[in-house]
This record gives C-alpha cells, sequence and structure tokens, in this order.
C-alpha cells in the first residue's frame, strides 16, 4: 500500500505553532518521523488557523523539502494554495484534493497534467456525499471521464469514497468498501483507490482499534493507498501483515521488520 | 460470526493431561471461560494421545455437559467416534469435520441428517487441497450436491476453505478468501462458510498478528464463522470491530463491552 503520513497538518496543536512561528524544526522531525516509519508520501496541511494560507503553505513545503526529496500531497482546497504548494514541491506531487463536480475537476486535473502531479479525486460532488456504492462511483466515473478528456495518465487518478465516521453513519463503512472493488471496474487500467482513514474513527471512543481494522478490511476491498497516521506502529503492523496475507510481500519470519528497513 | 472455540483439545497438554486421567475440572474451566469470552459453540477434540478415542470422547463430552448445553463441534475423522459424541451431546451439535470426497460425504452428511446436526464439510478431497479457489469451490459444490440429496438443510452445511500456514503456502490466504465469496453464489439459500483460522499462522513468528489480521480479511470476504481461540481478547476485540464495521451490530461508544455483555 501506498501511505501517505498525514500528520504535518496545522490542525494539530504543535504543527500549526510551528506554522504560526516559522520554526521549521518541529515540521522536519515530523517529515523524518514518518518516512522512518514507513510513509511513502508526506501529507501538507497548513491547518485553519494559517493567517495566509498561500504563505504558510510555500514556507511548508520548503521547510519539508530541506530534508526529504519524498512526494507531497498538497493539502488544500483553494486552486492558487495548491498550485503555489505544487511548483515549490515539485513533479511528482499529490493533489489532495479535488472534489468531483464538473467545475472542480476542470481545475485542478489539468493542473495535475501540467505540473505533473497525481490527483486525489472525493466523491462529492454539488449533491454532498452520496448515500450509498452507486452514487460514488457515479462521481467517480466523472473523474475518470475527465482525465482521459485532458489526458492525464489514469494511474495518477486516485479516487477517495469518502469514509465517515462509525459512529455517525454506519453504513458508510461497507458502501466505502464496495466503492473501492467497483472503481477498478471502471478503466482499464484502472484507476488508483485511496481513504482519508482516521476519518472512520473520528469521535469513536476506540480510534486506534477501529482505524487499523477498517485499514486491513479495505486492503482487503482493494484499497492502493491510504493517508494515515503511520506513526501508528500498530496499525502499521496490520497493514503489513495484510499485505503478506494477499501475497503482495514475501513471506519471512521477520517480516515486520523487513518491511520496515526497505 | 458464530464463535467455535478451539481450546478443548487433548493436543493441548492440560487438555490431554485431564483427559488420561478423567479429571473433568479443566475442561469444565475451559468450557466456562470459552463461553465467558464469546463462544457460541465449543470444539472438541481428545487429541492424539487418546488410548481409546470413543471412551475419551464419550467421557469429554459429558463432562462439558455437566455445565454447559452450548452445541459441541465435535471434532474427530472417525465416524464411530463422531457418532458418539454426537448422541451424547445432544441436537443442535456440529460435525467436525467430512472431507469433500463423496464415500465421506455419503456417511456424514446423513449422520448430520439423522443426528440434527451441522456439517463442517472441508475443500479436501482425494486428490489432497485444491490449488486455488476454483478446485476449492468445486469441492464444495459437490458437498453443496450431496446435501441436497441427502434433506440437510443448507444452513446446516458448512463450507471450511482449509487455510494453510501463510510461511508454507503464502497464495493460500487468498485464494481461500476468493472461495468464500464463491461458495455464496453456489445455492440459494447458501452454505455457511468457516475457517479453522488458527492454522494461517501455523510455524510463524507472529501468530496473534497474523491471527487477527486473516480474521479480519475472511470477515470481510463474508465469512460466517470460524474456530478460533475465543480467549485472545485481541482478537476478539478486531472482530467485533469489522463486525460493527459491517454494520452487522449497531455502534455505541462502549461497543466491545457491549458485545461481551450479550
Amino acid at each position: 500500500m501506498y501511505s501517505i503520513g498525514e500528520r504535518i497538518n496545522g490542525m494539530f496543536k504543535s504543527v500549526g505553532a510551528a506554522i504560526r512561528e516559522q520554526d521549521p524544526a518541529p515540521i522536519q522531525e515530523l517529515a523524518r518521523k514518518q518516512l522512518a516509519a514507513g510513509a511513502d508520501a508526506l501529507d501538507v496541511n497548513v491547518g485553519p488557523a494559517a493567517a495566509d494560507p498561500l504563505v504558510a503553505m510555500e514556507w511548508l513545503v520548503k521547510a519539508i523539502r530541506e530534508v526529504t526529496d519524498a512526494p507531497l500531497a498538497i493539502d488544500t482546497t483553494k486552486p492558487e494554495v495548491m498550485r503555489r504548494g505544487l511548483e515549490v514541491a515539485g513533479p511528482g506531487s499529490i493533489i489532495n484534493s479535488t472534489k468531483g463536480q464538473q467545475e472542480q475537476l476542470d481545475i485542478f486535473i489539468p493542473m495535475a497534467v501540467e505540473l505533473q502531479a497525481s490527483v486525489i479525486a472525493l466523491t462529492i460532488d454539488e449533491a454532498g456525499i452520496p448515500r450509498d456504492a452507486n452514487g460514488r462511483a457515479e462521481i467517480a466515473l466523472r473523474a475518470v471521464a475527465s482525465a482521459m478528456e485532458h489526458g492525464l495518465d489514469m494511474e495518477r487518478l486516485m479516487i477517495d469514497a469518502v469514509i465517515l465516521p462509525a459512529n455517525v453513519a454506519q453504513p458508510t463503512a461497507g458502501h466505502v468498501l464496495e466503492a473501492i472493488r467497483n472503481v477498478k471496474l471502471l478503466a482499464d487500467p484502472a484507476p488508483k483507490t485511496v481513504l482519508g482513514l482516521s476519518n472512520v474513527s473520528q469521535g469513536t471512543q476506540q480510534r486506534p482499534l477501529i482505524n487499523r481494522t477498517y485499514l486491513v478490511m479495505a486492503l482487503t476491498a482493494g484499497l492502493d493507498a491510504a493517508i494515515l497516521d503511520v506513526l501508528d506502529s500498530e496499525m502499521m503492523d496490520a497493514m503489513i501483515t495484510a499485505e503478506l496475507l494477499l501475497n503482495q510481500a514475501v513471506y519471512c519470519d521477520d517480516f515486520l521488520r523487513a518491511y520496515r528497513s526497505r
């Protein structure tokens, strides 16, 4: 699975403070720790508190780029902040995210092509979050058509079927599993699938348990990537073990360590 | 999920000793503990060491029946030991197990009908364990046909697609998931699916982690029942959480305790 570390987010108190004080050290430490824990890419979100999100994003990406060339997922809804983040981060970045209405796709998919980025398309549109798996597949199909129209390599389109907290929308977990399976049938080659995993447990009393259990379920359904807390080592153990059982890694007795020392 | 506790098995040293010494206390304690931990039924296996397996099975079932009326899965390959176990345990027991060759099915499926038992049919036959999911479905279909022929209620047929240890047959875990999905298409109503879970981790260095991860994967594929170590509370937590996320139980903040106090 392609792991996108979620921790560089201004929503976290220490990250928000570092952004406000323009102190790169805590950010760079989080970048290093997440990569060491198995992150393939790092999400970058300035959070709600940044006075000027464009300035904050530019500073944040530069701070991370001082310590790693890993792909960055620029996490903002604002097209101008997205563009600046992608430009500073360089080719191979990830747009996180576009919604599924046509006018959003028409902004972010050409931007992905222009700046050689991948793009996460949420199955949300002007009507909101669909009530079932079919509604999610319909929006995903719109994103697939848009990728084809604009010449985006299908493997650079990542469909996020939008998981909701288990305590407020319990049937959603099943709908998202079904959507993950169905997205693979929309095109050949198929788009990738991704989840913002932690949302499944938002507001519940058993966050790590729910996160790691649902991650294994989604991997079983064919999930390709997730934005998640790679510093949760029990969850990463579950992920590594699921990949082993899906025959995506070769068994050895010390398979947990073997994965981490890739 | 229907949980069949695996611990009353003469293969375990303390159980083997209790059977040899005809000391019911440790057996009865294991029965109580497994039921308290969430077992719906208890597997009963005299183990390889019993001098006279028929006498040992009769004694063992009687010892358990002194403390519980829970369904028992009589675990033996010997038809005469099976029959005695079922007779002493009473209606609603489980035959664990028959293999999938016709002559075995012709013994155990009529026995299940006669003694009002369910029957676990392994997807193994005279040619051994199939190399893939299709081979497993073929044997399952033979068991389905035999159940129809002999008038066994389809919901009393439990197909076990035979998981092998991840360290010796790594692709099997995927084949078994596919078989679990496919078995549901063989008849309407469909037979149940079951797994002897612990075998997936036999001989590996991470038994609990592999067991609980594969259990979540199998539940996602639609598994109905498992023979497993219900005393492994981390695994039971994973099972309860997977059921919650499959919308088979209603969320409450204290969902782990709510399940256990059913």
